[in-house]
C-alpha cells in the first residue's frame, strides 16, 4: 500500500511547487456567466443549478492548474451549505482532481468518539458497506483534516483507514484565525501550551506512519499567521507533514507561509483559497471568461513567491 | 423570535422526560425485514435502497416515541457514511421529527475559522442563498453540536444564526469517551483543566442567549461517564443547557446521567442512541416487526430510571 505522505512529497517535488489550491466555491466567487449557464441547464431547479455552477467553476480551475499545482483542498462547509446536490459536485470534484493527478485533501475538521469517527473516516477516506453487498467510497479523498479535542479514540479510526487505503490526516494544532489563542495558547502546568501538547500527541501518533521520504501521513495544521510558532512546531514535529492555511486573503505572506518547512525546504504545503479562486476579480486586464487563466497566473506567482521565500528564509 | 432553550425546557416539562433519542442508524441496527423492503423498492440502486432503509427505520422510531420523548439527536456521521442519498434521509428525518413536535439536535461537531463556520451554520441551523434568488434551509435543525478548539471566531457565526433563527448550540466541553482525558483534562498553569477553561468561555458566550426559563441557548456537551466533573460543571455553567451523551451502551447509568441537572432537576437532556435503537435485539419476547415497540418500551424504562435518579441524587 502506498504511503500518503510519500505520494504528496513526490508530487510536490515533481511540480516543484508546495501549493494547495483551496476549492471553497461560494457563489459570490463564481463569474456570472457560469451561473447563467448553470441556470440555463436546470432552469427550474435552483439546487441543481447551484451545484452545477460549483462544479463548472471547480472543473475549470482544476483544468487550468493541474500541471502546475500538486494538490487541491476541498472545504466541505461550502458544499454542505448549498445542500445535497452540491455534495455530488464535491464528490465529482474529488474524483476529477485525482484523475488529473492532483492529491485531494478533504478539509472537514471531523471529530467524534471512536464508533462515530469510524463512520466519518469511512465516508471521507475509506469505504462503506451498503445494502445488496455493495461497497462504496463516498468521497475517496486522499487525506482529511481532523480536530483532536476528543483524544486518541476519536483519531484512531482515521488512522486505521489511513493504513488500509493509503490515506493521510492533518490534525488541527495551531489554526490560522485570531481567536485560535482562546484555547490553543493556554499555558499548561508543565510549561507547554495546549497546541504544543496536541503537537506532541500528533508526533507520537504519527510514528507508525512515516514513509520512505521521511514524513508521516499523520500531519498537522499550522497556520501561516503564526510564523514563530510554526518554526518551533517544525522542531516538535520533525516528521509531520504540515498543512499551512492562512496565506493570502487571511493575511500571511510567503515568508510566513514557509516558516514550518524543514531546513531543506520540504514537509509542508501551503493552501490558498480565496486569493486563487477570486484572482479573476482583481485582474482587470482579463475578461471574466478568462477567470481560470487568472487563477493560473496567480498560482504561478504564488509558487514563485514561495520558492523565493524558501531561498531567503526570514523565519527559521 | 423564540429562544431555543425555552423551547427545549418546555418540551421536556410537557412530556416529563429529559431524554433524547439518538438516531445513528447503522445498517447493522436495522431489522432485516426493513432492509428487504428497501431493496425491493430500489432493486438496482444500493445507495437509494440503503438511504430508504435508514429513513424507514427512523420514521418508525419517531412514530413510536414522539408522544413520550421530547427530542431526537441525529448523528451526521452515520448518514454521511452512506453517501449523498442518505443525507436526503437525514434532512427528511429532521423535518419529520419537527413535524411531530420533537426538538432536533444535529450532532455534527462542526468547527472552523469564521468564514467557514458561517457556511456550516447556514447549512445546519440557518439558511442559504441559492441561484435564481432562492433560499433554502438545508437541514433546518433546532440546534447543533460545535467543537470550540478554534475559539470564539469559529463559534460566532453559529451564535449569529442562533439569534436569527431561534436555534441553539452545544459546545463540546467534556466528552464521554475514555481518551477525552488526552487534552480535555490537561492541567493549566492557572489550576483549571482545559475542559474547565472551555466551560468558562461557554458560560461567557452564553450570557446573551438566556431565555425566560433561565437557561442559555449556548449549551454544553458533558458526558455521563464523568459524573463528578458533571456536578462541578453545572456550578461553572449555571445557565448552560447541557447535552449528556454516554448513557446506556457507553456505560453510564441513570445516576451518572443526571449528575449535571440543576438542583430542581432541570437544564440537561440525556441522549441514548444504541440502547434505544437496538432495543429490539435484546427483547426476545418481541418479533423484529415490533422493533419500534421495543424502542418505546426501552424509552419508557429510561424515562422512569432518569426520574427515579433525579429523586434520589447520587451525585450532587
Amino acid at each position: 500500500m502506498r504511503n500518503f505522505s510519500d505520494t504528496l512529497v513526490r508530487k510536490i517535488a515533481e511540480l516543484d511547487n508546495p501549493t494547495v489550491l483551496g476549492l471553497d466555491p461560494k457563489l459570490d466567487y463564481i463569474p456570472q456567466f457560469i451561473k447563467d449557464h448553470a441556470e440555463s441547464i436546470f432552469p427550474d431547479e435552483p439546487q441543481k443549478s447551484t451545484a452545477k455552477a460549483l462544479w463548472l467553476f471547480n472543473k475549470a480551475l482544476i483544468d487550468a492548474t493541474y500541471d502546475i499545482v500538486p494538490a487541491v483542498k476541498v472545504q466541505f462547509a461550502y458544499y454542505e451549505m448549498y445542500g445535497v446536490e452540491a455534495l455530488k459536485s464535491l464528490a465529482l470534484t474529488v474524483r476529477y482532481a485525482q484523475k488529473k493527478g492532483m492529491v485531494v485533501i478533504a478539509d472537514a475538521k471531523r471529530n467524534d468518539i471512536g464508533a462515530t469517527s469510524e463512520a466519518y473516516a469511512k465516508s471521507i477516506i475509506g469505504a462503506t458497506e451498503l445494502l445488496m453487498d455493495q461497497r462504496t467510497q463516498v468521497y475517496g479523498a486522499d487525506a482529511v483534516t481532523v480536530n483532536a479535542y476528543l483524544g486518541i479514540d476519536g483519531v484512531k479510526p482515521f488512522l486505521t483507514n489511513c493504513k488500509e487505503y493509503g490515506r493521510g490526516i492533518f490534525c488541527l494544532v495551531k489554526t490560522s484565525n485570531p481567536s485560535s489563542s482562546d484555547f490553543q495558547e493556554l499555558e499548561l502546568a508543565d510549561g507547554r501550551k495546549v497546541f504544543e501538547a496536541v503537537a506532541d500527541k500528533v508526533n507520537e501518533w504519527g510514528m507508525d506512519y512515516i514513509g520512505e521520504e521521511g514524513f508521516s501521513s499523520v500531519g498537522a495544521v499550522v497556520g501561516a499567521t503564526f510564523p514563530e510558532e510554526a518554526v518551533a512546531l517544525r522542531k516538535r514535529l520533525p516528521h509531520a507533514f504540515i498543512l499551512v492555511p492562512g496565506y493570502g486573503a487571511q493575511g500571511a505572506g510567503a515568508d510566513e507561509a514557509v516558516a514550518s518547512f524543514t531546513e531543506d525546504g520540504k514537509g509542508s504545503i501551503v493552501n490558498a483559497s480565496r486569493s486563487l479562486m477570486c484572482a479573476w476579480m482583481k485582474r482587470e486586464e482579463l475578461k471574466p471568461e478568462d477567470f481560470a487563466k487568472a487563477t493560473r497566473a496567480e498560482a504561478i506567482e504564488m509558487r514563485d513567491a514561495l520558492k523565493a521565500a524558501l531561498i531567503n528564509r526570514k523565519y527559521i
